[in-house]
């Protein structure tokens, strides 16, 4: 008789929302990552409307889905940008963020996105981090975070948020560890050809910015 | 009197050549620092066709232009993925990419893009890199070319070709410092929050996959 087979587990379901103007880094470091776990995680873009959605580098991506059809997803992903802030006036978008959120088993953020979560009140009473050079100039928008100088992503409860740009890709290989252990994270890691910061109190960034002392 | 204004430099032209199944970050890691200097460097996406090209993880690019009406570009970048190799029986793609790169300043490939640039006769007599863990199943595409077994990045002349996916992001900040110098290279490492490889003989990841001995 043949053994009982496993139950196959249900992909979770990650959407990443965009806005005009969004960094280009931010969102397809994390996806080159997070995206590339088939059968495991499903990734749909996510934007205001269906139109297509440039970076600010240029690039015009379409969206899966908008903020009127796009279902709750497991793993909610806000990449930034300097427009991240203007979402701030958009209140569809808010609202969709704001119930994406709360459903979310994890939340994650880069760069001033962090800002957008925060500024629309997802990360009160949190600890978070944002791009170093933006930091002093930005978090003012909000203020109900505790607002972390120095780390690369700060991790709690289910919100993820990293630094900036580039610290996407470190932040989403420690969610990779979270969900799937630490084995998965590595083996994507080497599999994208990419030295890993594993410590999240690993930023030179901050001191660069004049943020903490050296 | 005014002093005489110093000439408006004409910005370079780049185009990213896109295919199904490109890798994400191939692209995205380049196009997050080489389009970022506005006023120096225009990016333009082209395709076969200016149908949506979808990346192996699945989001949807808008081409901006396609192999009919692309201008020869300054700059030429290639991507890879495993679905480059497909590209070697397109011949209209093949027919671009070969008068591109003739005319182009520099050429440049990230990961497999440099099987798709070798297997099109490209980088015939050069030296080049590619993805370390598909290093020997794929070089045998392209005998002509001199391939590297340790290498973040290649540079023989106009060429510059990187090992896989993250290399990308360290060939381009070394582009960027042969364009523009060593300070505009590592400002916009600053800018972006990474850790610039800046050694192109620094590869881990060769040693990994077997290829030297560590």
């Amino acid at each position: 008789m043949a053994e009982p087979s496993a139950p196959i587990p249900t992909p979770r379901t990650l959407a990443a929302f965009v806005f005009p103007g969004f960094e280009t880094l931010d969102l397809y470091g994390p996806l080159e990552m997070l995206g590339s776990l088939p059968g495991r995680v499903e990734v749909a873009i996510v934007a205001e409307t269906r139109e297509a959605v440039a970076s600010v580098q240029g690039q015009r991506l379409l969206p899966d889905a908008d903020v009127d059809d796009a279902p709750m997803p497991d793993l909610l992903l806000v990449p930034g940008g300097d427009s991240a802030i203007d979402v701030l006036q958009r209140e569809r978008s808010l609202d969709w963020l704001r119930r994406a959120a709360a459903d979310a088993e994890l939340v994650l953020s880069v760069c001033t996105g962090s800002i957008l979560l925060g500024g629309a009140g997802i990360l009160d009473g949190r600890r978070a981090t944002t791009n170093k050079r933006d930091f002093l100039a930005t978090i003012g928008l909000a203020p109900q975070v505790e607002w972390i100088r120095q780390a690369r992503w700060v991790e709690d409860g289910k919100y993820f948020t990293s630094s900036g740009v580039s610290a996407g890709m470190d932040m989403s290989l420690a969610v990779i560890g979270r969900l799937f252990g630490r084995d998965e994270a590595e083996e994507m890691a080497a599999g994208c050809e990419y030295d890993w910061h594993d410590d999240p109190h690993w930023d030179p960034f901050a001191v660069e910015a004049g943020l903490v002392a050296g």
